[in-house]
């Protein structure tokens, strides 16, 4: 059984760069800087159904790239989640929230509809994420 | 600086028990077997802002007692997720879901109004957990 990325994830992101365990996706919703870990492991639904390792490394891949995130991006408040009540590929949301966004302060999930990013913003957004992920892999190898 | 829970948390929430790290409460919402878990450590708001090893636990302990409460309380799916946009404290939800729960399949915040235990249903529900704490208690130490 090799991994393949659930097609509604796909359908909703951008593929952004691999971080040790997870593939990490850039949500096409300019609201709010979202990217989604998704760990390289089939048929996986949740955390602990990864071995101790992995959750570990899955953890650690999240939070790390959440606190880049939260000084790259401005945030105010990181969110960070497993849900998968829709999409049950285990999958993370790690989301930049700023006071008086779309959804603040309550959750981005079912709030209002995704606004797709204009050209130009998504070209900056994916270079600065590509650019934190390029600086974990090396932090965490 | 001593820890003191977030009086907002202190009114929501039963106490249930201490693990290594996170104080162990238990929502007063019937609909949704929900623990929050809360590092006793003061002034933190992000895990990343957690030392190391702290961070480390700080996930175990909310994925074992995740992976422990899907089976006593026999989930569909298990929601984990730390977000903090009202209370900062940092603090880590863990909730489990059900297939055609009040939310399904959406995510449980500000959905409806929280459904309060009846006395019986509170005290089987605190007892189950509690007991959940005491054994990954053991298995932690």
């Amino acid at each position: 059984m090799t991994f393949t990325l659930d097609p509604r994830l796909e359908n909703d992101t951008y593929t952004i760069a691999e971080l040790p365990l997870c593939r990490v996706l850039l949500m096409n919703d300019a609201r709010y800087p979202w990217a989604i870990l998704v760990p390289r492991r089939p048929g996986i639904t949740e955390v602990f159904a990864l071995n101790q390792a992995e959750q570990r490394q899955f953890w650690e891949e999240g939070t790390r790239l959440g606190e880049a995130m939260m000084t790259a991006f401005k945030g105010d408040k990181l969110n960070v989640a497993t849900l998968g009540n829709v999409v049950s590929q285990l999958h993370l949301h790690v989301v930049i929230r700023r006071q008086g966004d779309d959804s603040w302060p309550g959750p981005v999930w079912g709030q209002g509809c995704p606004l797709a990013y204009a050209d130009g913003a998504l070209d900056a957004t994916r270079e600065q994420l590509s650019a934190l992920c390029a600086e974990l892999t090396r932090a965490l190898s």
